[in-house]
Parts: structure tokens; C-alpha cells; sequence
């Protein structure tokens, strides 16, 4: 089995998702600008993976801090803590990750430079088997809604490429498959990096589980044609009120599933939800280079100087989504209740910004 | 000014369409067979298009054959026409030209196989001036639906490539932008093969019309968030009922613009009528090769044997369409009428199957 994020002491060993599915070669980061590079690049990418990442990204920092007391300590890690969020901006996980660890430590009042930096590597350690577990919950709740022969459409990867471990949206699928159930997974391509097929595939792949691979474009046609049982995606970000950000061309697959009446689901964990964020239109949507559209790999397809819209993300409004499926258990619609009873507790999120 | 098709006495002169927009390349068409392998890989594409040279492409065929009376000539003329429309099963033109063709050819009662073969190239090259002179026409037709300042989708590529001239879908847009109104085309990269990055944008640069590319996986969000006035796209072959078949991802389309309340538009010659097909549900749906989705030119891009469903078109049902727009006038629903109106006088296309 790849572990797609590994911790080993003084580095992260990371598999580059940009050489998948052909090679499987890993990336030794040793420092936060190697890692911040890697998150940028999509070598590491998945809204719970990037928050473990982030969260050992601070502890490599840190191992190479030469701060004295802990008023130098907690300004180093704020400042880390925003470099390493600028790389992207929709995934609330990343925030949510450093917020914890921040949060954790200020609950201590040591002076010991070096007892942060345990108590660090502790939190970060906590967070990256927390995700783990709640991937496992998530999956369990998860696969209770979905029927033997189902069929089951997706776009992106939420599998353990895109976690610290089982998967999301990925893990309810295997979950499924893994009780016996006989699926057919649908995995739409996702331009324009094409995680659906790189990805998703190569994970459906080595967990034997059927699929079929289909450009975005057919998904549609296929709900008319072929029928399905489900949709089920990832989230990059739930607001409040149960409007999700997630990977571009979701907010498409909605409005089809909801056109053919196919049920559609999100399955996050809780970290993914951000209370303070009202509505979608407050989530700020990542808008990428335009050469991750006019080539595929180093191939050039469109004509120079092609103008290009390229946003990393859309938003599924809460209106389209039957559930949220989390490790707490299935949220349900009006979500601003269901979403505010399950984080009611979270105090806002004010000192990572 | 490039041409896509030329008559050459001898030869058609074919612009390869799978080399844009890199490289301009001609080929040279001498032979059925070499014409029937232009259309199988995509050099040549587009159901206009594909009508002219199915009918040009029996003129060749009749210079080498050797028959020696009429009914040879004709028996010669039917297997070929079969042998050409085995290619591509979905668009309708070529079996209208070379229904065409065949008609006209029996109304004379000459037995004399040189003055066929006369008759018969002089009625390909009318099919051929007949689609330049209806590309006009639906053109002017349909620029009148479009407003100054509008925003339009499309996908896939409806353009000089695509017909004997103007183009269809992409005339509409040309003729509104050669009328002084100024337009925004939101071009589809129309995935497996990206005619819409590739062609459309090759085409739209040249003609300085201007334009932004998208993933057809954000067409959705693009109406969402920036708007479009209205959705034009070619068609492969319209029902008598006016389902149209049009490149996989129209479908999807039409529901996204529908939802949006953003009118949908077909524009076709009439030739692309079908009287003979009832409903969407009667056009036969090519499906292509799986590497169209696995590979992207030589590179490959999904897992080794990753399982694909590759139909090369979809269709758009009568009720999301707000006009078709022919040579004729802009059809309007309902369509089981209007199109009769229009295609009344056709007799059942049944020599040619």
C-alpha cells in the first residue's frame, strides 16, 4: 500500500501527484519553501491532505528555528503559517490545521523553546491521525447510502492521494466495495489537471474496485443514458450555510444530478466546514495559470496568445446537496442548523489569517 | 484566407484538422480510400463538411472506375456511398448528399457513363457552392438573434473547417462581429479531441473575433458567474422532431443554459434535417476509440487499461432548444410542425441506407 504522505523525523516524504499515474516518485521536503513549492505545484493537493502537510510544514520550520523565547516562537509560527497558506487560497483546511496547532500551544504557558517545539510535532502528529481516523468514520457513515449496484459518479480525487489516508468521497466508495456491495464508479476526468483520470483512476485501479472513465463533458449524457445511483464529491470548503467549494466543474455535476434527480452528496471531514464563512460567494475562488488549460503536460494544444479563464474551483450551492457527510455523522438539509449545531463549539477563527 | 476544402480537378485538397492549430498541413485526397481515412481520423470533420466531401469524394472514385453502363455506374455509385458512410454513423450530410447525388443522377435517363460521371461531379460541386451559399444565409438569419455586447457559448467547432465556407454556428457569431456588434464567444475546449481549443480558437484568432477559452467542465460556473446572453451550437443531425445530435457535451449544455434561462440555439442547414428519424432516441450515437480519452496526441494520460465510454456525440432534446437556424428562416418550436413545414416536400431517403 503507497502512503502518499509520510512523516520520518525531519522530513515529509510526499508522492508527486504530478508524475501519476505513469511513475511513482516521492519528494523529500526538508523545508517549508520545499513543501510550499509542492503544494503549489499539485504535487500534494486534496483539502485534508493539505492540511496535514501544512501542519508538519510547520514542524520543519521549526526544527530549523533559531528562536529564543516564546513570544519569537509564536511569531515565527504566524508568519510561517501565513507563507504557507498563500499558496492556496480555497481549501480551508490548511487554516483550520494551523489554527489548531496555534490554538494547542497557547493553551500551555512554557517559556521551553524546545518543549513548543515537542508539543508541535505532538499536534501535528495528532492532526495527520485524527484525519485518518475521521476518513475511516467518514467512509462507515457513508457507504450506509449506497445501495448495492450502485452506480456512482465523482470528479477529482478524494482518495488517499487527496487525504492522510482512506479517503473521502474515495473512501465511501471503497467502503462500499469493501462491504460487498458491487459498484460502478463513474470517475469524470476533471480538467484541467485531470485528477479524475490520473488520480482517481489509478486508485479505483489498485483497489480493484470498477470504473469507468468519462471526460466531464459526457456526464450528463451518461446520467441520461446509462443512470445513476449517486453523486458523491469532496469539498474544499462548506460555509454555514452548507454551500460548497470544491474542485471546478462540480457546480456543473450538480445541476445535472439535480436535473435527473440523482442524489448528490459531499463527504468532508468537519475541518472542511468554515463558520466563518457565511455563503459561497465568500469563499475566495483560486483562479490558476492559464497554461494548466492551453497544455496538457507539455504539449501545447491551444493556439498562442489564447485568452483563458481558468478557475480552480466552483461552488455547489447547499441547495443541490441531499447530505454532508462528515465524521460526526450525515448533516442534513437546512444545513445552516445541522452544520451550526455540529460546529456551534468553534470559536471564530481570528489569529491565522 | 485558408480553405479547408478545395476542388482540384483531380483531387481534393483537404486541410489535416488533428495538425491545427500548430501546423498547417494539406493533404491530398486522390482516392475514396484515402478520403474514407481523412474522415475516420478527423482530418477532415463537421456534418456540413463532411457532406461535401462525401460527394466530392464519389467524383474521385467515378474517374478511376471502369464501368461500362448505367447500371454498373449506379451499382459502383451505392457501394460506394455505403463504403463512405460507414465512417462516421451520426451525421446525416453525407447521406443527404449522396442521396443527393443519386437523385439527381436518375432523373436523367442518359446511358453514356462519361456524361454521368459529368453530371455527377457538376452536382458535387453544386452541393459544395449550395453550403457555402447556406452558411451565409443561416448566418444572417441567426446574427439577428444575436444583441450588441453579448456573451456566447459554444462547442466543439461549427466554423470554415467544419463546412464548405462560412460556418454555421460560428458564421452566426462572425456575422454578428463582422456587423460591428461587439461579442464575447466563450469557446468549449470540447474534450476528448478540444475542437473548441484547437479549431474554434485557431478560427476565432484569425478572424479577431474575441474570445475566452474554458474547460466545457466550466461552462456551468461561467453562466453563473459572468452570464452569456445565449448558447449557439452546429448540429450533427436533427430528428423530425427536432432532437439534435451535436458533439458529446451539448447535452450538458442545454440543461446548464436552461437552468440558467439563457436561450439555446441549433444552427444547421436543412440538409442536417432528418425527416426519416423520428426522435433522439433513433440517431445512431458513434462511440470512438477509448485512447481519444486515455491519450491526448502522443501522451498518455490515464492508467493502463483504464475502461472508457468514448460516444463522440450526445443530443440536445427538442424542449431545451429555443430555435434552429437554417438557410431557410429560424425554425421555431414545436418542431414536429415547423420542421415539417420545412422538410414537407422531402421524399424518404431510402436507396441510400
Amino acid at each position: 500500500m503507497y502512503q502518499p504522505i509520510v512523516w520520518n523525523k525531519d522530513h515529509i516524504r510526499i508522492l508527486d501527484q504530478t508524475k501519476l499515474p505513469h511513475q511513482e516518485v516521492y519528494i523529500e521536503c526538508r523545508d517549508l519553501e520545499t513543501v510550499a513549492d509542492a503544494i503549489r505545484r499539485l504535487a500534494i493537493r486534496g483539502a485534508p491532505a493539505l492540511g496535514v502537510v501544512a501542519a508538519l510544514a510547520m514542524v520543519l520550520a521549526s526544527q530549523r528555528s533559531s528562536c529564543k523565547n516564546r513570544e519569537e516562537f509564536f511569531r515565527e509560527l504566524n508568519h510561517n503559517s501565513a507563507y504557507i497558506l498563500m499558496t492556496r487560497p480555497t481549501a480551508v483546511n490548511m487554516k483550520w490545521a494551523l489554527q489548531r496547532l496555534t490554538d494547542t500551544l497557547r493553551k500551555t504557558d512554557t517559556g521551553d523553546v524546545n518543549h513548543l517545539k515537542e508539543l508541535l510535532e505532538q499536534e501535528a502528529l495528532a492532526i495527520f491521525q485524527d484525519d485518518i481516523e475521521a476518513n475511516r468514520q467518514i467512509s462507515a457513515y457513508g457507504q450506509e447510502l449506497v445501495p448495492d449496484r450502485a452506480t456512482i459518479v465523482t470528479i477529482c480525487n478524494t482518495g488517499s492521494l487527496a487525504t492522510a489516508g482512506y479517503g473521502t468521497a474515495f473512501g465511501v466508495m471503497r467502503a462500499a466495495h469493501e462491504a460487498g456491495k458491487k459498484i460502478l464508479v463513474v470517475s469524470c476526468e476533471t480538467r484541467p489537471l485531470l485528477q479524475g483520470c490520473r488520480l482517481t483512476a489509478w486508485e479505483l485501479q489498485k483497489n480493484n474496485i470498477p470504473f469507468v472513465l468519462i471526460t466531464d463533458s459526457m456526464a450528463g449524457y451518461y446520467m441520461k443514458k446509462k443512470g445513476a445511483d449517486l453523486v458523491i464529491i469532496g469539498a474544499d470548503r462548506i460555509a454555514a450555510n452548507g454551500d460548497t467549494a470544491n474542485k471546478i466543474g462540480s457546480y456543473g455535476l450538480a445541476i445535472l444530478a439535480h436535473h435527473h434527480h440523482i442524489p448528490f452528496y459531499v463527504a468532508a471531514p468537519v475541518s472542511t466546514i468554515d463558520c466563518d464563512t457565511c455563503q459561497g460567494d465568500d469563499i475566495p475562488i483560486e483562479e490558476r495559470s492559464p497554461d494548466e488549460v492551453t497544455c496538457i503536460g507539455n504539449q501545447k494544444i491551444a493556439p498562442n496568445g489564447a485568452r483563458v479563464w481558468n478557475p480552480a474551483f466552483d461552488v455547489v450551492p447547499y441547495c443541490f446537496i441531499a447530505g454532508i457527510i462528515t465524521e460526526k455523522g450525515i448533516l442534513r438539509p437546512p444545513y445552516t442548523e445541522s452544520i451550526k449545531k455540529q460546529c456551534g463549539n468553534v470559536r471564530p477563527r481570528t489569529m491565522v489569517n
